[in-house]
């Protein structure tokens, strides 16, 4: 083990007290040290290549200068959910964001017993992002961890926490009703799990309410609801292939599941939009990486994930705001996935 | 600040000394200590909702069981690459397998100034895992660290250092092999760029090797060398497409780059495979998402984050190996973009 350069050693080096080191690396400006010895130190630091221990500066400071996302697991493998490429723009929105700060992200899930406060206790998380949380049971454990919080995608009344979404809402109303401009009146949904306080709930109203205003009633018949994959879109297609009444038109809550769908649909031998038309939710790259290109709601997850950084590091810098709450716009993208009947 | 319940608390709660309570939370086997005494502590523990502090528990034992993550940035914006869905089911795979063994992620890029050692020493970290290391300095670099390292594509000389691989010169060489089985003899190769020590530089070796039994020369114009990125396979596709001696088939060493090419040549009116056949490596989710499914070289990228993550782990556990190397096996996937001609 090559011993770690300590303040002690750059005391020695620069003939300086351990006291004058400290004020130096820590840029205090409550002391006054005469510009020579700073120099000194400064060639000291250099020349031993001492580089701050941040574990040790955070027992003293209690900062550790380390954020925390949180990301759900699948529920099958309690994997990240890193298939879906939402979750990886986001991190890398977020740890770009946060390195400008000099702020490190820990990557965890929350799997049983281990809940997101005792993350954050066990590591000393200066702050914690959470995206997609489950239940508002899981809002008032991350309370508990009594540390700034930006909560991502969720749409619970909670106070105390910050919180960043998209018009959810109207992304579902803009999908049914470009279905409907298009002369569709048999449209499903095809979406995750409905959950109260969830997004897909959200798309879910903003769906109803446009076939509401044109006249149509609810359907159960036509809300599919599973699990947000590409596996979840392929079984979709043949469920949806083999029915006698089928829809002409499915609003699918994410790009994933409508490239799975297309795929299923393919396998039983119906084309998109000829057979039936599909419009995605993210439109990140595999929007455009699917056969037509997906007509989809934008979302712009760079946007996310920098406000979401951006909200954590202020509240963490402590400019006095309680909360703040972001809701990012959404938009049509159309391109080829939808077919005027 | 709710405060956080410490040791002494328990110790007062219990009844016993603060020594005590360390033994028992530390599981130290070389102290006997009453069963009753235990069990005190122990409901102490749980009635106060005590968590360790890990912080604090790493300047004691100088473990931080946190281990980091290191991922290359795209070029242009110095965001993580995460659109290749081959990080995020890496990251998965490795937080995963970590998890099992109470260690956290650390996500990192390498910017600039930022060494790859600097950040280990920095954070405490017990350990590094680099993806795509760029160059043998970067090596050195983490040497330094002074830490166990795994280094994940990575085809350099260097001793003391773990390493994973899969058989990527193999891997050109299947796709190759399978291209000229199929009759074609102009055979494109579309890859990032060529570094020495690089896995793209292997799987090209594998794919010359494959003409050269053939008895077909070295042709520079048939290499295609960019980013790793959809974008790039795109833009290929109009290149290739107005090729006046274009090849019949194209080898790509990623799924995402084949998915931007088979764009790019659809939109200049090129079918695959009818009129270009196609080969691309990963076999991740895209490869089945793409349409027609892609025939693909298939590695298993969760059981290589599994093996990262156990040979990290390992090391830490001080098993008195200096350092292993594992290769992993890779396969031709036949799917739907090679035509025979």
């Amino acid at each position: 083990m090559v011993k770690r350069v300590s303040v002690k050693d750059i005391a020695r080096e620069a003939g300086v007290s351990i006291a004058t080191v400290s004020y130096v690396i820590n840029k205090r400006t409550d002391q006054v040290i005469a510009p020579q010895t700073v120099k000194r130190v400064e060639e000291a630091v250099a020349r031993l290549g001492y580089v701050p221990n941040l574990g040790a500066r955070a027992l003293a400071s209690r900062k550790t200068k380390l954020i925390g996302l949180m990301i759900p697991q699948t529920e099958k493998e309690q994997r990240l959910m890193f298939s879906n490429s939402f979750y990886g723009e986001f991190l890398s929105g977020l740890e770009y964001e946060a390195s400008k700060k000099d702020y490190s992200i820990l990557i965890s899930g929350s799997r049983g017993q281990q809940s997101y406060s005792k993350v954050a206790k066990t590591r000393s998380l200066d702050g914690i992002v959470v995206v997609g949380v489950d239940s508002p049971g899981d809002v008032e454990d991350l309370k508990k961890a009594d540390i700034p919080v930006v909560l991502v995608d969720y749409w619970g009344p909670e106070t105390g926490v910050n919180k960043v979404n998209i018009e959810d809402k109207r992304g579902g109303y803009l999908a049914a009703r470009h279905f409907l401009d298009m002369g569709h009146r048999k449209i499903a949904l095809a979406t995750g799990y409905l959950k109260a306080q969830g997004v897909n709930a959200q798309r879910h109203d903003g769906y109803r309410q446009a076939l509401q205003e044109a006249g149509i009633e609810d359907d159960p018949g036509m809300i599919f609801s599973g699990t947000v994959s590409y596996e979840y879109g392929l079984e979709l297609g043949g469920i949806i292939a083999s029915m006698e009444d089928r829809p002409t038109a499915v609003f699918c809550t994410a790009d994933i599941l409508a490239l799975g769908l297309i795929k299923g649909l393919a396998k039983a031998s119906l084309r998109v939009p000829e057979d039936v038309s599909v419009i995605g939710f993210d439109d990140g790259f595999l929007a455009l990486a699917a056969s037509p290109e997906l007509t989809s709601i934008r979302q712009d997850v760079a946007k996310k994930a920098e406000v979401s950084a951006q909200l954590l590091i202020d509240a963490l810098d402590d400019k006095g705001i309680a909360q703040r709450s972001v809701v990012l716009q959404v938009s049509l993208v159309e391109r080829g996935t939808v077919k005027r009947i």
